[in-house]
């Protein structure tokens, strides 16, 4: 399920070569920055809005919107998500068990 | 790298048990859904803030911090990353370049 | 000068009345909610980008577009700007100046 | 009821000469510019929760918290509310009915 994201950065890479005609990602590069910040504003408030619903499915598809228009945005500056990732783990590395079996450690 | 998302997952649903006063995350699942909202709005904000500086690193982290809240959120919600991630499957889980070959083909 | 807020609300009145074929108001009241909501967070995330940037109109120009999407939220409610007014009163009632004075006072 | 804005105009003029630990206005401003641009996007956040929710206090309350850090925006700029208000007269100062009544004439 994982290699997902590198699927997604894959795509978002080629999609730099593609026409902003024809693809909605090469349109965004296109654009510009600024176009790219607002629509992670923009799928942030649809995460809210979607989060204030009962559907789950909304929720899962708004978080998948969100998700990716950050990927575009890192993609545009040249970072991959990996380093997100790396971030996360650098917080998160040690399971909660074993975080929490070495915090009662006498 | 990927199996970094199941750990944070795992750490999410540990902080299920513990005190609100001991625990970040106990004390946004305990403070209720508004104020998970209300952080994914903080944290989008932050990272259009960094998107326009010069800081990659900065950038990189105000994406985890949303990455991470979005997790949260999922989780108060007894909803899975990997739903997400198959989200992004579904829509991109042919590459770029296998997509293009097959589009390409006559 | 400040009559403009209550014009502002005589039109967005007015356009209740029209066709969303022909009135980006009527438009949005038509849509639904969510849609005016999801114009706050847009309009907001330009203030922020805005905010990031030097051209003073600019910024003065997403702030106006941001009033007026919440002018739109509270129309579609049947709420008047007055309230929102009044809740500043309520805060601020009392001028700069005169609160100032009144501290100083012997 | 209009006046009142330029009351927290004065108010918010006044806030830049008093200390940042006793004044909540002198803190945002001694903070920095990128303060003052995440609690917008708290606030535009807590407008678009109020916003799903039924109780009108509630949003009239985000509603006026927003605007409010919108002028400490401003202020913080040098900029004066009059000029958003100038921009909506520019875009609204013909009155809804007056503007249909033109647009109709033969």
């Amino acid at each position: 399920m994982t290699d997902i994201l590198d699927r997604v950065a894959e795509v978002l890479e080629a999609r730099r070569r593609e026409s902003p005609e024809t693809s909605y990602v090469a349109g965004l590069y296109n654009k510009g920055p600024d176009t790219i910040l607002k629509k992670i504003g923009e799928e942030a408030t649809e995460v809210v809005i979607a989060g204030k619903g009962e559907d789950p499915a909304a929720l899962v598809h708004e978080v998948a919107d969100l998700w990716f228009h950050t990927m575009v945005l890192l993609a545009s500056r040249d970072l991959s998500h990996d380093l997100v990732l790396a971030e996360l783990e650098r917080r998160f590395g040690i399971s909660g068990l074993t975080e929490k079996a070495a915090r009662t450690k006498p």
